[in-house]
């Protein structure tokens, strides 16, 4: 048997039977593990990977966004568990035939990344590669044990809320593969230079209204059903109430593209998907907007039936058939 | 310019350069980061990454042998600094048509060496690749912060000295390179399934005669350059002192290699390497013995030439052509 026909969800189930956590830690299976530390702290880690050729073509992406990107995907792992990111170790390895200029400015963006969200490069690993570049960054942030949200806390009832625009980097780079000209600038920097919010994580994490909590990195769909397995729930999406940006609503139209499914398929949104008690939405709803200057968006509620995920449309049943962001071909 | 005429001390030094580390914490430039945790412990923490074609071959290395490496060559840096390894993330990367078998067996022998050092394995990150196998492991491990010991500690007339033989896994590598038949097993063993010995470690670093630690992962003429380097001190050692065993001996007489070349160039020994003082040396030899059953091999002593390192062969100073190993190319 291939690995390919393994999927990532069948390896990580995998590695849960061969390394099941022991004793006060949180291991595989949520964005981070969680290590607790001293006076009710704890140690969010996580480790994310680029890989030349899967993640990013050379041609495409410019070094210092590659740098950045591999930083911002960690950094949106540990903003969706509600942590502060505070160290980083990263591991380059490039073939010796690579321009040194590329790895410069690719190390530029890994440091552009690092001092927007107050990040220390602590260390790392540099190697050869035969043919393709690889990035990997392990990024260990801290939180308040108890503010900590977790996959597996949503419960039946609860709103389903995500913090920002679904589809455009899906859009953006739909756009790039098709040769597509005059894209929209935001679509393309939603793909290339993805912007996590950890001020919003940890604002959300910090209110007990809300249940769980994880980010949008393999498409909405993907990733909710993850959530709603985790607290085996299931879950309704109206498809009306997703938030859709003018921009890639106005490169659908044009490219005879549907708008909703790159919304839930599209992938690396690196925004936040959570669920929280729905009589408490208007007043968080309302803070949040007063601290951050933008909505939170409620796109359905969730369900007793377990590991069910439907949609509808103005309130009717829809069927969706849908192909999810494949980050392991 | 081609990165393959940037070394990678000069990478990590470019590395340096952009990334200072501020307050309390220690950044790159030793075997592990320190982070200060509670009770005067401390967080050491290390990342390393083996490469298809540039680490290992996939037709020589058995999945197991390169699970169990990945974890291996990081514990031996947790090891350098007197830790106790405790937490790893691995990133695996692998091309979609590699067999799913590959991928249980390297996980096996990730397994194999978590439970040899217990360790937990508590995250990770499984990509596709579109070539070529790459392994990436963090690893946590936990010191005393007292203990903690630095390449940057060693002081003129301290001993130099290595907790085990020189150049097998080289020497390994070498023959099977040369198609050579009747390989020793050991040496063989030694290069695809280290033994870093934490323990030793973490012994060593409980003794304030022990002034600098390191592990040799690219050879000691190397990596000792390193350890002097960051202590302002000069280095001499004593070819004839070397410990190579039997079977390096006895595949070198018989190959007509060079065995001290190799001792001090093979790389990938993962042993220590530690500079102490002389008078005390007597009274931690015994004990070191009767903790481990094996000796301690002084090889040379630190001098106050800044950045000199010099060799003897009983007592008369011979020059050596030494071509570092290359973990980058």
């Amino acid at each position: 048997m291939q690995i390919e026909e393994w999927s990532e969800e069948g390896f990580i189930q995998h590695l849960l039977t061969q390394f099941a956590a022991e004793g006060n830690v949180v291991g595989i299976g949520d964005d981070c593990a969680v290590i607790p530390a001293e006076g009710g702290r704890a140690w969010l880690v996580t480790t994310d990977a680029l890989v030349e050729g899967v993640h990013f073509l050379k041609e495409q992406i410019s070094p210092s966004d590659a740098g950045f990107k591999t930083v911002a995907v960690n950094v949106s792992d540990i903003a969706a568990m509600g942590g502060e990111p505070k160290y980083a170790f990263l591991t380059v390895a490039i073939p010796k035939h690579l321009d040194a200029d590329w790895v410069r400015e690719m190390v530029q963006g890994v440091k552009s990344a690092c001092q927007q969200w107050n990040i220390q490069l602590l260390g790392g690993d540099t190697v050869g590669s035969k043919r393709d570049i690889f990035l990997n960054l392990t990024l260990m942030g801290s939180a308040l044990q108890s503010h900590i949200k977790y996959r597996h806390g949503a419960k039946p009832g609860d709103l389903i809320c995500v913090t920002g625009y679904l589809g455009d980097s899906g859009g953006g780079l739909k756009a790039l593969q098709n040769h597509v000209t005059h894209v929209p600038q935001k679509l393309i920097e939603a793909h290339f230079h993805p912007q996590p919010r950890p001020e919003e994580g940890m604002w959300l994490a910090s209110h007990d209204d809300v249940h769980s909590m994880m980010d949008v990195s393999d498409g909405l769909n993907c990733d909710l059903r993850r959530l709603l397995a985790a607290s085996h729930c299931g879950g309704m999406i109206e498809v009306t109430h997703l938030p859709i940006s003018q921009e890639l609503s106005g490169l659908c139209a044009e490219q005879g593209w549907d708008a909703v499914e790159l919304s839930l398929t599209g992938g690396e949104d690196y925004c936040l998907l959570f669920t929280m008690d729905p009589k408490a939405f208007e007043s968080v709803q309302e803070s949040f907007y007063q601290k951050f200057g933008k909505p939170l968006y409620p796109i359905g509620e969730v369900t007793a039936q377990t590991d069910q995920l439907t949609y509808q449309k103005k309130g009717h049943d829809i069927k969706m058939r849908l192909t999810d962001f494949q980050h392991w071909a």
